[in-house]
C-alpha cells in the first residue's frame, strides 16, 4: 500500500488512538510519532528530553505556578524569546520538529496539536478517536495497568488535560466533529476496524478530491 | 445490499447530510425520514402539520415568548399534560413517532434528536456530516438558493438552532465526535464518499461486534 498522506490522530485516553496510529503506520510501511516526538525534539533544539517530557500535551501552568517555579519569564529563551513561559517554548521547539518530519514524507502523528500545527499543508488527514467510558475503564485498567477504582478518573483527567492543551494552542475545539476529517467509536470498530476505515477513507478522499459537496 | 441498523445522521446546514441520507437509504432499500416526520407525526397525533412545522427542531422558545403567543401552559395537552410548553409537547409525540418507525425496522432518520430518542436500541448506527464554511455556502447557494451575501449567516444561524434544540432535549453535545459513532467531512468525501464510508463502518462494525477495544 502507498500513501501520500500525513495522519494526525487526536484520541480519548484508553480510547486505543494510539494503537490505531501504530498500526496504521505498520500496515502503510510509514514512521509513526507518539512519544517519540519528545526525543526528537530534544535532539532537534539541544534541551534535555525531561524538559520536554514534564511539558508534554500540557498547556502554559499559571503564571502563579510559573513564577514559583522560576521559570517565568525564562531568563534566556531556548528560541531567543524572553519573556515566554517555558511551555510555550517547547510547543513551538516541538511545532518546527513536527513540521518537519511531516515534510519528510507521509508519516502518523499522534497528539500535540499535529493537525493545527500542519493546517496549510495538503494531504493531512485528521482523524479522532474516542469510545465510551466503559470501554476505555476497562482498556486503561489492562493495557495501562491503572488500578481499576482509578480508571475512571485516569480517563476523566488525561482528557481535560488534552483538551486544555489543545485549546489553548490552537483555534479549535478539542473533540468537536468539525475538528477533523474523519472520528471514530474504537468500541464499536475495534482497533483493525479503525484502521481499514481510516484507509478507506483516504481512498475515497483521493477520488473525490477537488469535487463540490 | 441488506442491513439491519437504522442511522441517524446529525448534520450541519449545507453540509449534505440530508442528501448523504437520502442516497444511503436508496442504496439499502430502506425508508427515510427527513421533513416527512413532521407529516406523520401530525397523523400520529391528530394535529395539524402547521403546528410540527413551526416547532422542527426548534427548543421551547422563553416563557416570556410562550406567554405573549399564549401557549405556556397549553390549556388542554395534546398528550394530556397541562402545564408543558407547546415544543416540548410536540417533541415527545415526534419522539413517539421515530420510536414506531425505528421499530418496524431499518432506517435512516435525519436530525430530531433521532440518535437521543433511540439510545435504548440495538444496531442503531449515529453518524454527524459536517464541511468547512467555504463547502456549505457555495452549496446553500447552489441547493437552496440562499442568496451569496446571506449564505454565511443561514448556516450559522441554522446549526445554532440545531445545536440549541439538540442540546435542550438531549444529555450530549451536538457536533461532538463522543456523540456519534462516525462523523465525517463530506466535503472531503462527497456525498457519494460519504455513502460508502458509511456502508464500510456498518460492516466493520457487525464482524467486530462484541470484541474489546
Amino acid at each position: 500500500m502507498s500513501t501520500q498522506t500525513v495522519f494526525t490522530i487526536g484520541r480519548q485516553f484508553g480510547s486505543g488512538g494510539r494503537q490505531v496510529g501504530k498500526h496504521l503506520a505498520e500496515k502503510l510501511g510509514i514512521p509513526f510519532y507518539d512519544k517519540e516526538l519528545i526525543a526528537i525534539s530534544a535532539r532537534d533544539s539541544g534541551l534535555s528530553e525531561a524538559l520536554f517530557s514534564n511539558a508534554d500535551e500540557k498547556a502554559t501552568s499559571s503564571i502563579f505556578y510559573s513564577l514559583v517555579m522560576g521559570n517565568y519569564p525564562m531568563a534566556s529563551g531556548a528560541l531567543g524569546v524572553t519573556e515566554m513561559p517555558l511551555n510555550d517554548q517547547l510547543f513551538l521547539i516541538q511545532s518546527k520538529t513536527i513540521k518537519r518530519l511531516a515534510a519528510e514524507g507521509p508519516c502518523v502523528i499522534v497528539g500535540r496539536c499535529a493537525d493545527y500545527i500542519l493546517r496549510d499543508m495538503e494531504h493531512v488527514l485528521n482523524i479522532f478517536i474516542h469510545a465510551d467510558l466503559a470501554n476505555r475503564k476497562e482498556r486503561a485498567v489492562r493495557v495501562y495497568e491503572v488500578p481499576e477504582n482509578k480508571a475512571e478518573d485516569a480517563c476523566l483527567k488525561a482528557d481535560k488535560q488534552r483538551a486544555n492543551f489543545y485549546n489553548y494552542y490552537s483555534d479549535r475545539k478539542w473533540g468537536m466533529c468539525r475538528t477533523y476529517d474523519l472520528s471514530l467509536d474504537s468500541g464499536k470498530l475495534g482497533i483493525e476496524g479503525c484502521v481499514e476505515q481510516i484507509l478507506g477513507f483516504e481512498q475515497l478522499w483521493m477520488k473525490n478530491e477537488g469535487k463540490a459537496i
